[in-house]
């Protein structure tokens, strides 16, 4: 059954995928020997990561983008992350209506994220689609975001080459802009090059790139492109320049450490969202949480101190159990 | 030692009260025990959300309301959360200056929050924060956090009223909002209100909470109101507002209810939290993670494998125990 799906997938099917995909957002344990089983055909793919704020065109650069990457023959898988709304709790509609006309395309696959209201849950989920997807075969995965927060951050840490879209008029100059913004740029892009005030955006983006240390680094200084996706301009030099990082991180090894580092923080990110899973469940199903929520409430307890009774009852470490023994 | 720290906390030490939120946002162990000394002594603050974009005017404004708060006789803990860096882990100095002029009234406490780099801990951070000014006896307490991501909702589900800052002109229209933004609002401000356009936000915003049933809740039409915090004007109507709104919620019983939710929330971040720290230390400081990674970077090994060998050997739930034996 399990090892259906995972051939399934390796074999082009679409509907396993989405089933897969389906699990995981959803954290059904079904998910994880399908993910064992294709996981040793990953990392094949090229990821891109495209952030922005909302109304710079992420979107559209990305739907015009996807059409320049599939007329060099590449196949693209694209994960659509809507960090919107706890509440609503689903993904934004016009997304997918949007890519309607790309979505008949067999060689891109579409992926729209909603995100869920737990803990590291967007960030972990979107990690495992990007897996499905590389497995899936797609040759560039492109993952499309809104803003930086932390979540964002580490979504966008799940790429090699990151593009920040910028646009003119839209009230967040390179003043405003939060520290730490700037730098998870590989490649800043001014969308919507045709309004007023492009040119002094590129200016801006220029200089700075030239004093920030933190931005422009040794073996590379991200260039600053203007496109206007809407009228497909400017899309070639995106993807020459994005092949020009992609080289410059192969030839340097950079994209090594980039994968293992990755890696790295995906596996302690998977263990500790396995364990939280496995505590709240135990707390929630058995009734035992809304006990202890009175008695805090109560002045009885404090969450402290139960915190740290359940970490310690209930998670019992191999090597402190050898230095008390 | 711990004890003394408690102590000195409860009666109003500011020293104790810096220590100890140094010790909470570095995640430094003898925090712990102070926390659940002080615990008991918490839930008598009522605590205000202040958030907006950037350039909304949220620092005037909270300055000013201080003001009027204090012109009251009620003492004010400000947490003004930094959203900014992961990468360079520091709060802006310009919070601190800005506030110089409150900063020596003894009745306020000011804190600045940087961003650390680790899942969930700015909102875990800025909860324990909140926790030692009730308990330190501020009267209320004000969080200033900016933007919208899942971290500024954790912060913004901290408040028993939430206000959000709007401002003419900042091509932030309401049209362009996220879902989800408008709701967490309890109470609308339109500052900077002597500008053109302040007429038509105000309209926008009115028309938008009359017609969403997210935001217009049963017992609370969110009011709408104008400020010049500058010039001081439309602070003392908004401080009615927010009493309004604590009446509401304390007459419907719905302020026990957020905060029985809340608790509960925090309870699970808290071992969220803890988990993380606990499987880092663990897995890192060993060395075990790095030859871990190597193995799946050569193919041997997959994180999900790793995941589950590691999570069912470390947990161990009491009801499991007694369901095997």
């Amino acid at each position: 059954m399990t090892m259906d799906y995972a051939r399934e997938i390796l074999q082009g099917s679409p509907r396993a995928v989405a089933r897969l995909m389906s699990w995981l957002e959803d954290e059904d344990e079904r998910a994880y020997p399908v993910m064992e089983e294709i996981y040793r055909h990953t990392g094949k793919a090229y990821i891109l990561g495209i952030t922005g704020s909302p109304g710079a065109g992420k979107s559209t650069l990305t739907d015009k983008l996807t059409r320049t990457i599939r007329r060099k023959g590449l196949s693209v898988g694209i994960v659509a992350v809507d960090p919107s709304s706890p509440f609503t709790g689903g993904a934004v509609l016009g997304d997918r209506v949007r890519m309607s006309e790309l979505s008949i395309d067999p060689g891109v696959y579409i992926r729209s994220m909603a995100t869920r209201g737990f803990l590291g849950g967007i960030s972990k989920a979107t990690a495992d689609v990007v897996k499905v997807l590389d497995a899936f075969g797609k040759d560039v995965i492109i993952i499309e975001t809104v803003g930086v927060g932390q979540d964002e951050v580490d979504i966008i840490g799940l790429a090699d080459t990151t593009c920040l879209i910028l646009v003119p008029g839209l009230g967040d100059g390179i003043q405003s802009m939060k520290a730490g913004v700037m730098e998870i740029a590989d490649i800043f892009v001014v969308n919507k090059a045709d309004r007023a005030g492009a040119d002094q955006v590129v200016a801006e983006v220029c200089a700075r790139v030239d004093q920030d240390s933190h931005i422009k680094v040794k073996d590379w200084t991200p260039p600053v492109l203007k496109t206007v996706a809407v009228e497909d301009q400017g899309l070639e030099e995106l993807w020459q320049a994005i092949d020009g990082h992609r080289a410059m991180l192969e030839k340097t090894g950079k994209l090594h450490e980039k994968r293992r580092e990755r890696i790295c923080n995906e596996t302690l990110r998977m263990i500790h969202n396995e364990l939280f899973r496995v505590v709240r469940e135990q707390l929630q199903d058995s009734g035992q949480l809304d006990n202890l929520v009175t008695d805090i409430l109560d002045h009885k307890r404090d969450p402290y101190s139960i915190m740290r009774e359940i970490t310690g009852k209930w998670i019992s470490l191999p090597q402190h159990q050898k230095e008390t023994s």
